[in-house]
């Protein structure tokens, strides 16, 4: 018999990633981010959601544009650091000595040292309540060749990302491999 | 220098949790989906993307209703059958033994021997492209009590939920702590 917790935020996993975007002064920012998925193939887009009265909403409306910066799990630290405070009174890049990089296709930095990046342009905006989505068309993935594997893809093993536990929270590594999708499921057709 | 890798669907983790509803006739469906994540803190909300073709998709059309199952990863190969087939074709909880069981507060099934599911009605329809995404509105949480702490908080040592590495393509468990959010940041303040 399942146990009523109420209604809650949780999903396991969430991702912890860095939201970068550019303040109206070009001052760049980057915020902390749980709530946070893929939502379309075609075109590929990300969905992020914040609350409207952060830093970074303010900037992704008036720019248009932002990245989605995956950290490997040596920079847990930082991660944390980038959502406990807000762009409105700190440089958190200089905090952390982390480097904002330009990108060349939209109008938003990128963090150097993560070892995946996300370049997205604003195509939606919903309102859902607290949190406003933005849906970002991703225009292109760049990546740091060591996190490649032989044939080009990015390995989760080499990445080493970082996974956010919310009610518990908690962040956690990547475990074992468990198993080949679209091919275990066969035993059972 | 990064290398570019084009316009791809990559973000790590993302969560491996199969989405719960009934058609016109009454016949529980259950589908696997990577594209999620929660949107909302308040109300609380979940975004699931789905193609227009899935027969859940045609489900939670009609019925407004839907909950989300998280697996452990004992069950990554039900997960991943419910990924491989479609309900118009199979019963796939007869296929799998896995038991649906009516909600008491929406109009769908959810599965009886995952951890944790969450409870949802249909919020807000959002098009996108080949993907439209659901926000549902989480009514609530129910949970196995084997799978909380203590304190009563969901413990994803516990739960041990499967994250998926969409390219990559295989499914993996949820690794070692790494420390303590909003805590581990304090360091760098």
């Amino acid at each position: 018999m399942k146990k009523s917790l109420g209604p809650k935020t949780i999903i396991y996993p969430t991702p912890a990633i860095i939201v970068g975007s550019y303040d109206k002064g070009g001052k760049p920012n980057g915020m902390t981010v749980a709530w946070a998925g893929i939502c379309c193939s075609s075109p590929p887009c990300i969905a992020v959601s914040l609350r409207n009265a952060t830093y970074t909403y303010g900037n992704i409306v008036e720019r248009r544009a932002f990245t989605v910066n995956i950290p490997s799990e040596k920079y847990v630290k930082e991660v944390d650091y980038f959502g406990m405070v807000s762009g409105k009174n700190a440089d958190k890049f200089s905090a952390t000595g982390l480097t904002p990089v330009k990108s060349d296709l939209v109008d938003a930095p990128y963090i150097h040292e993560f070892p995946f990046i996300l370049e997205c342009r604003l195509l939606k905006t919903v309102e859902i309540g607290l949190h406003i989505q933005f849906i970002g068309e991703i225009m292109d993935i760049k990546a740091d060749p060591s996190v490649l594997s032989g044939d080009g893809f990015l390995d989760i093993e080499k990445v080493r990302p970082i996974l956010y536990a919310p009610e518990d929270g908690f962040y956690f590594g990547v475990g074992k491999k468990l198993g080949k999708a679209f091919s275990l499921g066969k035993d059972l057709k």
